[in-house]
Order: structure tokens, then sequence, then C-alpha cells
């Protein structure tokens, strides 16, 4: 038990760190003005939404916690709760920072773009060792009373629901509220984004936090902790070759990765010669190495067995490969966007088809990556399917810092906003763009961590289902595991035409209110009068807390009911196929949407704002937004919550 | 070996009648003027096409037949050449009928609809009886001398290898033509659609013959012969049971249905008194009666089974609710694309968004369907996979029929665009647009029966793979198979991403081409001066014969690499992962491409052409073009050609 306190060590520091950060932010003085001003309109937007939501997600909690009482007994409800609990206010604290750090990062831009940089990084941090400090801490201490892994289950269980929900719940909201501001700001009105003329302006900026950021920290936060669990159930076989302490692998491991993450954030502090983006290269290149020693001492001491090391390492590798080739297919610098660019003077169809031909091909090389290091993990530790765990969890070892360059984003995103709405300095709104810029391509990277995830993942997940309920294999002889494999394949096909048709839904009547302010409020376009930002606030808001609740109660309903009607075989193929399926298209709606956006942010850096061809490369990112904002992260959080669903019943369905 | 004779027979009569037809449309006389010109521009370029891809496939098939005679023998290399070349002759069969009638039926449409009406539907019924006809002959013949059905699966390889490149190849030169056509012309010149002035429209036209006619034809002739010959496979299993006469029961069945589909297009010459779309509906009727009744007498006297008479009658069912699935879905009258067309008001943006999220549902109607009645088939006969074969020939049974209906799309399609280009009288060109209305609403149907055709081969493909190679079930507990799974998923992707990105490559080439023309020839669009339609020609030509090859190529050499590299498990991992991701994919692709069509059509109809709105509806159609008619059919054809990939290799890797 010693070694669970290192866990919880680690863990608290994390927590420390992140609450000391969130109060010198609540401490640190907002002069009033334009920029406070709308930095208090958009954190009302956000709180107002949040508690919404966190009310309608715990309202729908009892319930399922009594069905699990029913089922599962006391324990398994109780983490259950638990799971959802966490999530949703580790997120909530993030958040806090998140909506301070803006009108912070703009007030601090007008000292050096240094300090906004730095605001910026630490704002996001909070959310960064927040998620995973709470799970190592609460994992910890659950296991130190409970002593049965199996007992964890209902934890990724909880948070991984609470994920889905807060994700499609946030990303209607956002991108409702960016689609519609764009479609008839950006090309119908002809006016520049974030202009504060936009009824649809706070919304959008309302969204960006509670879908990018609260989103992606309830997403991060369940694949830390599912893969803590899978991996401690791996873990638990393996006592016979190791010993009784390769049970705590899977959380020292992630401990490692925490440490290593926060040494890496708070080397920042000192890079002060770097430009930004160097600035981050620099910080991960630090975690990194020291993740990489790290895993290295833990293999070796806790099971002398250095095949795991080199398990964590591929992890590593896999991500960073993962990242690359995100960067390549949807990043400014590579072929596909240039391309993109390219056809776009041939109007917004060309622009489409040739972004969706890269798009559909760019998952391919990162799952070849993915299977190749899951094999040689495999193969180096002679057939141990712990070395694939290490493999798992090798790819969250750099999460801490991910999650804090990723909340990075939606701050300088709103950093930004503000000072045009505001109407700054342009040298500050130009060096808030910069720092926006370098955002966009750390949430890329944290995409492509969550794609690598989510599919290492499923190796262990099937392996562990399959042997839970003393099933081998899939037998494709008769036709009804074939039934229900296409029956899988095709629930990640339903669950992104359900989140995208609210989207739609949404966008369409955020346009259409859009419209009625600029047609009926006089003065509006000229800038004499105020738009009504409360009336499309309240559209996202209603919609959103609407929407999610049918996706999010389908993705575990299906399983369940399967599992229990047909037995362990049926839902083992429901599993296989709908996480394999969701494993391709989640990465393919992400990375088309992120290649239309940088095709049109090409596009408009070499000052072709407002010509034919930023039109339709402003179109094609309005196409791409619900793909890669709203149906493609949630796949990839839905992938991990029909696991932890097949895993919650696979001792009552075999 | 009489039972043969049945099978001969009826393929026998089905050529009789088809070559019959071509001969009176080939005596029948044209009258000179620019009708005839025109049709002889559009005759020309599809033969120009169609030799020269011919010879392209022809070029690769000798060293194809050379692998296959050093590893199987020359019986399957023989039998693989005759798949090849019997599926190419028999398009072109078809299609010189196709571009006869189309001249025809502009001249028969100036002495009543119904005349016009009876031409197309006999002109595309030579393609009809020509490809079923061709299949039963030559599978019987091959029969009669091989006595194995082993060595049959040379022939079904060779028929699905040639139909994937026609319909890549045709499908790239259609689409980019179009698209072309398009972009420039409706979108940009604000011409009509089938304007003589715009350079592309003799290659659109050309297209619509070597895409959607010789494609289709293709893919039904592989479809109509795969299934025979798996379907020989299964029952060569089930002697013991039935007795030695089983085996002929998937030929019989087939020529059941051809018989059936011969009377069904019969019965539309007395149906004078009906309406074009009443008249297809009362011969499809007339099919299905009588293929029920013909299914159930051979069932009863072949083998004393109802169960199996059970299955076909599920397959056809099976093909009509897919049918009015796609009906609702992506047809005129559906909530979808209704509310496609209202999301248009807000620009091209929200109408791709909602018929994404509509499209990415709307094969799982389908699925369901397909399970139960597959499931049901089995459970009924106790177990039995020849039931399940019934359900697969099932759905053939109205291939006749449908194929008809089909190839009827192109002939009246090109009707109306000739009456359109040489200015024929306005009650002619409307009598010929709502026939051409009625065409596509049969392509539709086509498209829904492919889909299910290609869903249930699955079943029986599996199954037939796994028991020939001696493997039950697909082992997930370690993470190879997994692995190959992940890659078999990935594969239509990669697939669908070639074909797509083709098409863009080659329409941007044709923009810019028609852009040239309208910019340089003086005179053009004031219908001064000719376009030069033979440049457009050109360019789909070249691009389309060359692009085919590497996604053709690609197909067929990773299962097979992966077969011998890895063995018989990886294959099969390969093998069910492609085959049930593009049985997702590929309908996604049709509905959403086709939804996409409709609402256009739906605008145009209420008379808003030129409006804000059908810009927006004529954007998503050319969006949807390469969807629905390159990569959905083209995923369709893989399917099948990766199961006979898999089963031709099975004996050698195992």
């Amino acid at each position: 038990m010693p070694l669970l306190l290192i866990s919880l060590a680690s863990g608290s520091l994390a927590i420390l760190i992140a609450v000391g950060l969130l109060r010198n932010l609540q401490k640190a003085k907002i002069h009033p003005g334009p920029m406070a001003e709308i930095g208090s309109y958009i954190a009302i937007g956000v709180k107002t939404y949040l508690s919404r939501q966190l009310k309608t997600i715990l309202s729908l909690t009892p319930l399922l916690a009594l069905v699990i009482y029913f089922f599962f007994g006391h324990w398994v409800a109780l983490t259950f709760m638990l799971g959802v609990f966490t999530s949703l206010t580790t997120a909530l604290l993030g958040m806090n920072a998140a909506i301070r750090a803006n009108v912070k990062t703009v007030q601090d831009a007008h000292f050096s773009p240094w300090h906004a940089f730095h605001t910026a990084v630490f704002g996001g941090s909070v959310m960064g060792f927040s998620i995973t400090g709470f799970s190592l801490v609460i994992l910890s201490i659950l296991y130190f009373f409970l002593k049965k892994p199996d007992l964890l289950v209902g934890f990724g269980f909880g948070a991984s629901l609470a994920a889905l929900f807060a994700q499609i719940g946030g990303g209607i909201y956002t991108k409702s509220a960016d689609v519609g501001a764009d479609l008839v700001g950006k090309v119908e009105e002809n006016i520049p984004e974030d202009d504060h003329r936009n009824p649809a302006v706070i919304a959008d900026q309302v969204g960006d936090n509670v879908g990018d950021c609260a989103g992606r920290g309830s997403d991060l936060f369940e694949s830390f902790s599912d893969d803590i669990i899978t991996g401690m159930l791996v873990a638990s076989i393996y006592i016979p070759r190791y010993g009784p302490q390769v049970l705590f692998f899977p959380l020292l491991l992630q401990s490692v990765g925490l440490l290593s993450s926060i040494m890496g954030v708070l080397s920042i502090k000192r890079l002060k010669r770097f430009r930004p983006e160097t600035a981050f290269n620099v910080g991960m290149l630090v975690t990194t190495a020291l993740a990489i020693l790290g895993s290295f001492l833990l293999a070796y001491y806790l099971t002398r067995d250095l095949s795991l090391w080199l398990g964590g390492v591929l992890g590593i590798l896999v991500t960073l490969v993962a990242a690359y080739v995100t960067h390549y297919y949807a990043g400014a610098n590579g072929k596909p966007v240039h391309d993109i660019a390219e056809a776009s003077k041939r109007g917004v169809a060309l622009n489409l088809i040739t972004g969706l031909a890269y798009g559909l091909q760019s998952p391919l090389a990162s799952i070849v990556t993915i299977v190749i290091a899951v094999s040689t993990a495999f193969l180096a530790s002679g057939g141990s399917l712990l070395a694939v765990v290490a493999v798992n969890i090798g790819t969250d070892l750099l999460i801490g810092y991910i999650m804090t360059a990723d909340a990075f984003g939606p701050i300088t995103d709103n950093a930004a906003g503000i000072a045009e709405m505001a109407g700054g300095e342009p040298s500050v709104v130009r060096s808030l763009s910069s720092l926006d810029a370098v955002g966009n391509t750390m949430k890329a990277t944290t995409k492509a961590y969550a794609m690598s995830s989510g599919t290492i993942t499923a190796f262990v997940l099937f392996a562990t289902f399959f042997t839970t309920v003393g099933l081998k294999a899939i037998d494709v002889s008769t036709p009804f595991n074939t039934a229900f494999l296409f029956l899988g394949i095709a629930l990640p096909y339903l669950i992104s035409s359900l989140v995208i048709g609210s989207t739609a839904k949404t966008a369409l009547q955020m346009v259409d209110e859009v419209r009625r302010q600029f047609r009926t409020i006089k003065g509006l376009l000229e800038g004499k009068a105020n738009p009504d930002y409360a009336s499309c606030v309240d559209i996202a808001t209603k919609n959103a807390l609407r929407e999610m609740i049918l996706p999010g109660l389908a993705s575990i309903t299906i399983p369940i009911v399967v599992g229990y009607l047909f037995g362990a075989w049926a839902l083992g193929s429901l599993l296989v196929g709908a996480v394999i399926s969701a494993a391709l298209l989640g990465p393919f709606f992400n990375n088309t949407g992120t290649s239309f956006d940088n095709a049109k942010k090409i596009i408009e850096a070499k000052g072709s704002k407002g010509t034919f061809e930023h039109q339709a490369a402003v179109c094609a990112d309005t196409v791409g937004d619900p793909l890669k904002d709203v149906a493609g992260p949630s796949l990839l959080i839905f992938m991990k919550l029909i696991g932890m669903t097949a895993l919650l019943i696979a001792h009552a369905v075999r």
C-alpha cells in the first residue's frame, strides 16, 4: 500500500498547484472597461450554461445509479456517481480559470506578448493539472478502500458518460453559435470575425469555453481514468508473474506522466527568450524526456521487465507520430491544406471534395503506426497484455501537458475575440491573434492524442472483455455474430447523425435569429445599436441541453439491451464493430474539419478576405465545424464509453 | 446435368431477346439533323472511351492471369480471363443499345410520351438481359466442363475486378465532366443544364453512359455471377442433406429470377394506359409475383425444403424495404430531402450539414432489416447456411428488371439532354424531362439493391472463407487479429479517398478548361461560336484511364499480400473489417449524394432556378456527385471483390 501513497501524493501535488494558480487568477486585478465588460458577458454565459448542464446531467444520474445499484450493488453505484460528479466539477474548476485568464491575457498583452502567453499557459494548466490530479487522488483512495479493480469500473463508466454528455452538449452549443455567427456575419453581411455587431458573437465565445475547453477536459479526464482502470484489471492477471505490486503499475505510470507534465509546464516559465510555439515544443520535450526516464525507473524497479518500459515509450512515440500525421493532413503547412486552399479558387464544392478525399485517408497512417507499436510491445514482452497496457498509458504520459496546451487554445481565442470586440490596439490584437494560431495547432495535437489513445484502448478493452466473459473469439461462421458486427459498425454513424443533425437544427435557428436582428434592429450594422446577445445565448443553451440527451442515452442503452437480451457473444461483436468503426469515422471527421479551418486561415493570411475563394473557404469551414468539434470528439468518447459499459455488465451477461 | 440445361436455356433466351432488341434499334431509322449529330458526338465519345478502357483493362489482364496460372493452375487462370472479358463485352453490348436508344427516344417523343418511354425501356432491357443471360450461360457451360465450383471463383474474381475498374474509370469520367459542367456553366455563367454552349456538355453526356450505364452493368454482372459461385460453394456442403441436385439450386434460382424479369419487362408493353412510373411499378409487381411463385416451385421440387423458399422471399423483401428506405432518405418525397432543401435557404453549408446528418443514419434501417431477414432464414431452416444463400440470391431475383430500369435512366437523361441541346420543341423537352425524373428514382432503387446484395453476400462470404481455411473465429484476445480488423476497416476509406481525390483532380482541370474556353472563345456565351467539346472529352478520358489503375490494383494486392505474409487468420480479419466498413460507408455516400441531387431538383421544380437557395443546392449536388457516383458504387463492388480475392487464395494461405 505505500505505493498508493506515491500516486496519491503526485495527484495531490497537481491539485495544489491547480488551486494555487486559480487563486492567483482570482486575486489578479481586472481593470474595468469594455474588455472587462465583454469578459463578464462571456463568464456569465459560461456559468449559466455549465450550471444548467450540470443540473441536467445530475438529474439523470440518480436514476441510472439506482439501476446500477439494483444490478451491481452499492459500491459500483457509488463509484459511478463519483465518476460523474468528479468529471463535471473538475472541468468546472478548469473552466473557472479559463474565463478569468482570457480577460487577463488581453490585459497582459498590453505589457508584452510574453506576459500574455504566460498568463494563457498557466490559466490553461489549471485544467491540465486538475483533471489528472483528481483522477489519481480519487482512484487511489477508492482502491485503498475497495481493494478490487472491478469495482472501479463504475467510476470509469460515470466519467465516460459525463464526458459524452458534456462533449455533445458543449459541442452543439459552440458549433451552432459559430456556424450562425459565420454564415450570417462573415458570409452574408461581410463583417469580420468576432465583430461586436454580430448578435451571435458572445454565444460563439461562450461556446469556445463550454465546448472546446470544458468538453475536452471531461474527455481527457475519462481517458486518463479509464486507462488506469482497464490497466489495473489487466495487471491483476499478471500478479503471479510480477508479484502483487504490479497492480499499481498503471497508477504509478500515470503519476510519472503527471509529474513530468508538471515539470514541462513549469519549464515554460524559464523560456522567456523563445517564441510561443518554440516554448511549447521545448516544454513538450522536457515532459517527454522526463516521462521516458521516469517510466524506465518505474518499469525496472517495480517489475524488472523493460518490455513494459518499451511499451510506455512506444505509447509516447505513437502520440508524437499521430500528432505529426495530423499536422500533415490538417495543419497549415501540409500539402493537403494547400491543395484545399487552391481548390477554393474553383468554388466551395471542389474545396469540399478535395478536403473529403484527404480526410478519408488521414486516419490510415496513425492506425498503421498504432498497430505496429502495439504488436511490437506485445511481441517484445513475450505475449504480455500488460505491455499493451503500457503502450496505452504511454499515450497518456503527456496528458497533463497536452491538456494545458489545449486549454490555452480557447483562452487565447477568447482573448483575441475580446480585444477585437472591445476595439483594442492593433498591436495587441495582432499579438493575440498569433497566440490564437498557436492554440489551434495545439488543439490538433490533442485530437491526435485522443484518437490514438482511443484506438489503443480498444486492444486492451477487447482482450479484457472477452477474457472476462469467457469467450475467446468472434465466430463469424454463423450469421449471428456477423449481424451484431454490422449493427455495431452502424452505431457510430447513428451517434454522428444525431449530433450533427442537432447542430444543424440549432444553427438554423441561430441563422434565422441573427438575420432577424440584422433586419429589425435599426443601426445595428452601422454600429449605432447593440445586438441582443442574450437571445442567441439562449438558443444555444436550450438546444444543447435538450439535444444531448438522446445520443447520450442511446450510447449506453443499446449495448446494455443487446447484452441482456442476447448475451455476451452479441455484446462482444457489437463492441468490436462499434469501436473499430468509431476509430476511423472519428479521426476522419476531426481531420477533415480541421483542414477546412486551416485552408480558410491560409487564404486569410495572404490577405484574400472577402474574395470568391475566401467565401468558399468560409463555407467549407462551416461544414467542417460540426464534424471536427461535435461528431469527431463525441465518437472518441463514445469508443471508451461503450467499452466501459461492456465491462460494467460483463459479469452479468456472460 | 439436365438441370444445367434449364439455366443454359433461360440464359440463352435472355441473350436472344437482347440481341433481337439491339438489332431492332440498329435497323431503326434516325432522321438526320441536329439531334442525330449530337447523338453521334455522344456515341463517338462513348465508343472511344470504352474501347480505350477495354484496352487498358485487357492489357493488365494477361499479367494477372500469369500470376494466377502460376499459383492456381490453368483452369482458374482461364476462368479469370473469361470473367474479365465477359463482364466488359456484355457491358459494351448493353451500351451499344443505349447510345442508339437515346436519339431514338427523342425522335419517338415527337409521336407520344408513351413511344419514348417504350423505346427507352426496351433500350435499357438490352443491358438487363445481356448481363444476366451471359452470366447464366457461361457459368453453366463452365460448370459442365470443370465439375468443381471452386474453379469458378476465378470467373467471379475476374468479373469483380473488371467491374471495379469500369466503375472507377467510368465514375471519374462522368463526375469530373458533370462537376466541371455544373460549376462553371450553371453556377458561374448561369446557363441552363445541358446547354450546347457549355464545352463540357458532351463529356457530361458521354459520362452518363460510361459511368452510370456501363459501370452499373459490370457491377450487376459481378453481383449476379458472384452470388451463383459462392452459392454453389455452400451448396456443395449440403449435398449430403439434399442430394446432388442441390448444387444447381443457385443457378436455377437465378434462372427463375431471370425468366420473371423477362416477363416483367415484356408486360410493360401492355401497360399503355399507365403513367411511366406506374407502368414500372406494375412491371416490378409482375416480376416479384412470378419470382415468388417460381422459387416456391423450385425449392419444393428440388429440395422439399420450404425454408429455402422463405429465404428467397425474404431476399426480395429486403430489396423492397431497402428501396423504400432509400426513397425515404434520398427521394424527393421524404422529409430528409425537404429539410435539406429548406436548409438551402441558409446557404450551402447548412444544406450540406443537414444532408450529412441524414446520410449518416440512412444505412441503419436497411442493415437492421437485412440482419433480421438473414437470421430468420437461418433459424427457420434449422441453421442451414443454404437458406442464407437463398436470401442472398433472393435479392438478385429482380436483377434483370432492375438493371433495365436503371439503364433506362441514362437513356432518358441523354435524350432530355439531346433535345435541350438541339433546341427541340418545349413539349418534347418537357415530356423527356419527366421521363428523366422517373429514371432518377429507378437509379436509387438499383443502389439500394446493390447495397443489400453486398451486405447479405458478406454473411455467406465470411462463413465460406472461414470454413475453407479451417478457422472458426476471429480471436480478439491477442492484439494481432484486432490489428487486422483495424487495417481492414481503414481500406474502404483509402479506396474512397483515392477515387474521390482523382475525381476532384480531374474536375479541377475540367473547370479550368471550361473557364478558359468561355474566356478565350469569342462569341461562345452568345451562342455565335462553338465550344471545343473534344478537349473536355479528352481530359475526362485520359484522367479516368490513368486514375483507375491505383485504387483498382490496391483493392486486390493488399488482401493478397496480407494473406501470403501473415496467413489466413490475418486475411480473415482484414476481410471482415473491410467488408463491414464498406457496407456502411458505401450507402452513406450513395444516399447522401442522391439526397443533395433531389433537394436541388425540388428547388428547381418550384421554379427557383438561379436564386440563392438554388445556387446553394447546386453546389451541394456537386459535392455529392463523386460520393454517390464514384466512391459509393466503387465500395459496393469492392466489398465483393475483396471477398472473391480472399476465396481465390483461401486454399493457398490456410
